[in-house]
């Protein structure tokens, strides 16, 4: 199967820039502060609603209407609803299953938070903090709860697979990326000894973390593994025949190819999409099936300034206060890089877009444009987005 | 202009079945109880949370992308936030005036709501309650609404026009709906002296509102009045050349035809539509413009069961616990009677489908099968909505 998805991000793992209101009335930055800011009543009435309301059954229907055939659904340690101040939201994932399947989906179960941060990123959970793979009581917890999700649907239809940790920091990205400056701890002394995560821990925990799916899953569903942003160190990994169905999650943004050099026209990016994001897929399609579990079309040349790497007024950048590209211009930029992205993943055993949906309102507040390609929806909807590029090829014929 | 477009129902008025959760743990069936069944700060977090994620931005563009040219957006009579326990939310109304515009939308402004009660249905706020029009104080309130509504938005580019009252029960209707069997009220005090209104109150309401109206808002702009549910009951209203651009909706659903006697088979909603919908539109197109400002593809037929006109679980009656239909049978009733539907409304001035979206759950929640097609979302995704129609003539030629 080629995978052609879409992530449900922020419905059960918060990230504040696409969905601001939640966060209203408080300093709070990720969800870590946020019920630490509400009371116990409000938290859980702000939640509860956009749980019921960000995605529904309407989604599933709409996902399919655009021929696709799986969603990631990012989740949460406390999924289960027994890490106090959080509350549960299994009942959701139940209910999402039962849409999948109804209007036939399949669900890549994305495990997207650790206590104390695996990854110091707003979207791990908790900003500035990485300390999770030194705390081997929560390393255990996480495994634990890999294995009740696997007990929980291992034989379900719409499962495709388990994924058993999005994004965890290596050592390497956490220098580069300058995680706590970009994401500033609230709490010093709780950040105080966060760093970045060895190979060594990160591959024991991953077949630890695979044994324990395991034990429920069968084989024909697939267990995902993230490359921490190393795409290409993972030659040696799981090649053994005991390991059946792991697949390789690669992560590829454009804004991150900005960093590393590439250049913010339209040729520039093609070719850094021909000499990196496809021809390393290609090359690690060799060892693994590779998906590239988060993209979108969102670059610096589509919002008319350089975003230094996709920051927003969330980092203190302010962004453009009018749109200064035509349709004209914003589409031809978007469907070409789109097509080209889209031949790289297809090098590869398919994607996942980054996301399904954004609340973020680039007219009603100043610093987004552009920030709408991160929402498929609207790419759709625009035209932007290339549904049935199939072999319209931009770069290889 | 023919008018092509959408009501954003259930966004500033609430309906509990399209949201069931806002209701969560309450007995409340309308808007009037929700704020006296909770707390202030949660009833807040649950309204800000669902005002700021039911409808987006991102929902402008997606109707645009179908190809509409206008929304109605029901609106509250405490829009202003000047009738507690209710929030005000002229600042959503604002922002969708930006989106609008931003996107190449138009707006009607429909005044949803009375206090006291304008009709008794838990879409005018309050079930069973049917008073407004006998108290003068809460008349006046309702025309300083309209008159606010009109001073602050008359020169938008986005503005459509203002209806003046939705819906409201006139003598006939409120009897033979049995509003108060349908709609039982909470508070049997409040609700006594309910009754129809007289066609002479609300002729001369509407005349009032008119003038109200055009005090600030210019003749190039639309009042729109609803018709009671008595379309041709108005040949000779407003008929003096002093009332320019006054268009009259009237509201056509085929649960309502179901009542009057129609056949549940598409022959028999064809005849139906053809005879009644068509004709009376096409009649009194020479008095006014007419729209068909709500209406939608749900029928007892494509239900597989006789809905009763259209009750639900929350009036007690059960619902199907399974499709009984085929996605095939689904597809050929929805598109045929949506062209003939399609095809009367282009007989008058054009229509808004009730709604843009529902939260109801059909696959969690049972007795719901079949009421997805008051979701034009999902009608446009299943393909049961034929979006590009135009002259496909089911029923004329």
């Amino acid at each position: 199967m080629k995978v052609k998805g879409v992530n449900l991000g922020n419905w059960l793992v918060l990230e504040k820039w696409m969905s601001p209101a939640l966060f209203d009335g408080t300093t709070a930055e990720d969800e870590y502060w946020l019920p630490r800011q509400l009371s116990k009543a409000v938290y859980e009435a702000r939640i509860n609603v956009h749980r019921s309301e960000y995605i529904t059954e309407r989604d599933f229907v709409t996902i399919k209407s655009w021929g696709m055939n799986a969603v990631r659904i990012p989740v949460p340690y406390f999924i289960f609803g027994d890490r106090e101040p959080f509350i549960g939201c299994i009942r959701e994932l139940d209910q999402a299953f039962n849409w999948a399947e109804k209007y036939g989906l399949k669900i890549l179960i994305d495990l997207h938070t650790a206590p104390e941060g695996q990854n110091g990123s707003d979207n791990g959970g908790i900003c500035g903090v990485c300390k999770w793979a030194q705390n081997p009581d929560e390393v255990e917890f996480e495994l634990t709860v890999l294995e009740r999700l696997a007990e929980r649907y291992k034989t379900r239809e719409g499962l495709w697979g388990i994924e058993i940790l999005n994004e965890p920091a290596l050592e390497s990205i956490w220098e580069m990326f300058g995680m706590q400056q970009r994401y500033p701890p609230v709490d010093l002394k709780m950040a105080k000894g966060s760093k970045g995560i060895s190979h060594k821990f990160i591959r024991q925990f991953y077949k630890d973390a695979y044994e324990r799916i395991r034990k429920h899953m069968p084989e024909d569903k697939y267990v995902v593994f993230h490359d921490g942003f190393e795409l290409k160190a993972w030659k040696d990994f799981m090649q053994e025949d005991k390991y059946k169905n792991v697949v390789l999650d690669t992560h590829q943004y454009l804004m991150m190819a900005e960093m590393a050099g590439c250049k913010q026209t339209i040729e520039g990016y093609l070719k850094y999409i021909k000499e990196h994001f496809l021809k390393d897929i290609e090359e690690m399609q060799q060892y693994f099936p590779v998906i590239c579990g988060e993209w979108c079309l969102f670059n610096s040349l589509a919002c008319g300034f350089d975003t230094k790497g996709g920051q927003t007024v969330l980092n203190g950048l302010e962004g453009a206060s009018v749109e200064t590209l035509t349709s004209e211009q914003k589409m031809e930029i978007y469907k070409t890089i789109g097509r080209a992205q889209l031949e790289a993943w297809n090098k590869g055993s398919g994607y996942f877009y980054w996301s399904y949906k954004l609340l973020t309102d680039t007219v009603n507040t100043s610093g987004w444009i552009g920030w709408d390609s991160w929402d498929l929806g609207r790419c759709v909807d625009f035209g932007w987005f290339p549904l049935n590029y199939e072999n319209e090829s931009i770069i290889i014929h």
